[in-house]
C-alpha cells in the first residue's frame, strides 16, 4: 500500500529539488531544457540498474517487439504498479504506449488545467524507459506525449544501427 | 524483486546529484551541512507523506513507544523490507533503532572501507523517521551512528513540548 506511494513521494521530491536548484538562473528557456535533461538521465540510470537486476534469470529474447511487451508488462508493473493498456508499433522501429492511468500523474486534477506542467513529471519515466532499453541493447529516443490527465502516451524510436 | 531495487537505484541517485550539484561550492564543511539538510528535508517530507496513507486505517497509538514499534516493524518493512533488529528506549524519550543490514548501505563491503561516505546515505533515513514521528505528534532530533557496515543505529530524542 504505501508501498508504491514510496516511489512516488520520492519522484515528486526529485522533481521539485531539480526544477528549485536551477530557479535562479535567469533564462527560463534553457532551465526548463537541463531541468528535463538532469531528470532524463536519472531516470535512464535507474532503468539501466533496474533491467539488469530484473532480467538476470529471464530468458533472452527473440525480437524487439518481444522487448517491448516485457517492458509494457513486467517491468511496467514492477514499477507503475499497473501494466501499460495498448502497445502500438509499425514494424519499423517505432512503438506507441499508451498507460490510461498513468501513476506519476493520478495526483493532478483530470483534465488539461495541469498540462503544462507534466512534462516535468514524466522526463524521469521517458529516461527509465530509455535505459531499460539501452540495457537491453535498443538504443531509442523516447518522448511522452499528453493530451488528457492521467491518460500518457510514450513513443519510442529504436535507432538502427 | 526490482521492486525493492526501484527505491534503492533511486535514493543513489538523489544522493549523487545533491553532492554533484555543490560540488562547485569552495567552503567544503559548508558543503556537506547543506547537502546532508537537503537530504534530511526530502526524506522528513517523504516520511510524512507515507506515514499519512499508511495510518489511515489504523487504530490510534497508546503511547510514544507503541508508535516507535509500529515505526520498526510496519513502517520499515514496507521501506526497506525488513524490520528493525533491535529497539532500545532509556523510557525518557530517548530510543535507539538498530539495523543489522541496513538496506541502503549492502552495497558497500562491509568493514570500515567506506565509514566516512557512509553519513550522505544516512541522512535521507534520519529525516523519513523524523518526518514521520512528526505527522505522528512526535517531534524529534534523528542522528544516525554507524560502526561497522552494514549495520547502523538511529538515535531517536523525542522532543517535549
Amino acid at each position: 500500500m504505501a508501498d508504491d506511494a514510496l516511489f512516488g513521494f520520492l519522484h515528486m521530491e526529485i522533481v521539485a529539488h531539480v526544477y528549485k536548484e536551477q530557479a535562479t538562473r535567469e533564462d527560463i528557456d534553457k532551465e526548463r531544457v537541463t531541468c528535463v535533461s538532469t531528470l532524463e538521465l536519472m531516470g535512464f540510470r535507474v532503468g539501466q540498474g533496474l533491467i539488469e537486476r530484473f532480467t538476470k534469470d529471464c530468458p533472452t529474447f527473440k525480437d524487439d517487439l518481444d522487448i517491448m511487451k516485457f517492458l509494457c508488462k513486467d517491468l511496467w508493473s514492477t514499477i507503475f504498479k499497473k501494466q501499460i493498456d495498448n502497445l502500438r508499433t509499425n514494424h519499423q522501429g517505432t512503438y506507441v504506449l499508451q498507460d490510461n492511468k498513468f501513476a506519476l500523474l493520478t495526483q493532478f486534477s483530470s483534465g488539461k488545467q495541469y498540462i503544462e506542467e507534466a512534462p516535468k513529471y514524466l522526463a524521469f519515466s521517458c529516461g527509465l524507459i530509455r535505459g531499460a532499453l539501452s540495457n537491453l541493447g535498443l538504443e531509442s529516443v523516447v518522448t511522452a506525449e499528453l493530451s488528457l490527465m492521467p491518460s500518457c502516451k510514450f513513443q519510442v524510436v529504436v535507432q538502427k544501427l
